[in-house]
């Protein structure tokens, strides 16, 4: 009986589901520990939707195109931009991430909410009250179990932004964006890793691929247990 | 002098602009009534700026056509319809109608924040306090002069939609709601006019076209003086 059990794919559930996201800027090496954490989670057994914001539905895309590249001979302003990232975030909390905590699955997103609050709130100066006012909408006050915020000093940023452009990856709109707002938006993350040390780790990553993901990997283990 | 004068184009301005509202279901005339409001202010010389909600620029537009006729294969959430909602006007707000207004221009809007109060409010029991507060980012706390409601109890809406029915018009997805709902939207708007008699202004949709077209005039020209 133990060799064909041994051979059977184990299934894994999570009563309630475990909702984990990642945050950093966007040369932190945040999408590739997605991909990792998304990859061993799934060898163990376990039931994982990797997904990402804005985006992960149809709308979402949609309206991340439009976030990502902006539009031919229109200005998108801020205001309308900060709505547009909350639309895409409830669409995708509805549509996928309830529904597969619902079915005790493992939700891994690449960006939610916290990054709005950086960005927008830390980054342009929006209204922080305002802010929580619209997070509570867009997230239907479901924040997630985990956040790994990959941290970054601004000059860290700067010199792996200027490896990627070097390498004529093609530049989107936050990544044109000045010293003080990165500085800012940098500043924004830390703070919210002191409000909510539970729920956000920080994680310097300067630190190597592999032991960056050892390091997740542990924090979601005890979290599993 | 006189005969000279007489033939040359007069421009009128508005010092601080002036800024016109319509509301009401569908078929209550709206539309038609802000173009006969359009041509007769340009033709006695004032800058009319004529747009529309949602919509009214290209993001707005590209989110029309989301809310109008949805997404294949997917279901867009009533949360996320309300971002949508607010993104297109917060653009409209700041790329059309505040230039407009600063030029000393008249802006005619098909549809405003008081849609939403109504649709999303009264309509879908979204909490009051909340649109609130997504009023106060997405009109940058500049709410019309003027809104003329034109009003039709829900069976007098259900005639005229069915007659727009049987004349092949397509529906769209908010046709297409119960009788709650549009009595909920009714009573919604009925209640805003309780509330800001000044700005908002009924009219009977039922009276003649030349007659509603005659009322709004009278109480644009009162405002004007």
């Amino acid at each position: 009986m133990s060799d064909t059990s041994a051979s059977l794919p184990v299934h894994r559930h999570v009563k309630g589901g475990l909702f984990i996201t990642f945050e950093g800027v966007d040369c932190s090496g945040k999408s590739t520990q997605v991909k990792l954490l998304s990859q061993t989670l799934r060898r163990d057994g376990y039931d994982v939707l990797e997904t990402r914001e804005p985006g992960g539905t149809e709308l979402g895309e949609r309206l991340r195109d439009v976030l990502k590249h902006g539009i031919e001979n229109e200005a998108v302003c801020d205001q309308a931009e900060l709505f547009l990232f909350c639309a895409s975030r409830v669409q995708l909390v509805r549509n996928i991430i309830q529904p597969h905590l619902e079915k005790d699955g493992v939700v891994i997103c690449d960006r939610f909410a916290d990054s709005t609050t950086a960005y927008q709130g830390y980054g342009r100066g929006f209204d922080l009250h305002m802010i929580e006012e619209l997070h509570q909408i867009a997230t239907c006050g479901r924040w997630p179990d985990l956040t790994f915020m990959l941290d970054l000093t601004v000059e860290q940023m700067e010199q792996r932004g200027q490896m990627r452009l070097d390498s004529l990856v093609v530049q989107d709109r936050f990544e044109d964006e000045s010293r003080d707002y990165r500085e800012a938006v940098r500043q924004g993350y830390l703070e919210l890793a002191r409000r909510y040390p539970r729920r956000m780790r920080l994680i310097d990553a300067n630190e190597s691929r592999e032991t960056i993901q050892r390091m997740i990997r542990e924090i979601v283990d005890h979290a599993l247990a």
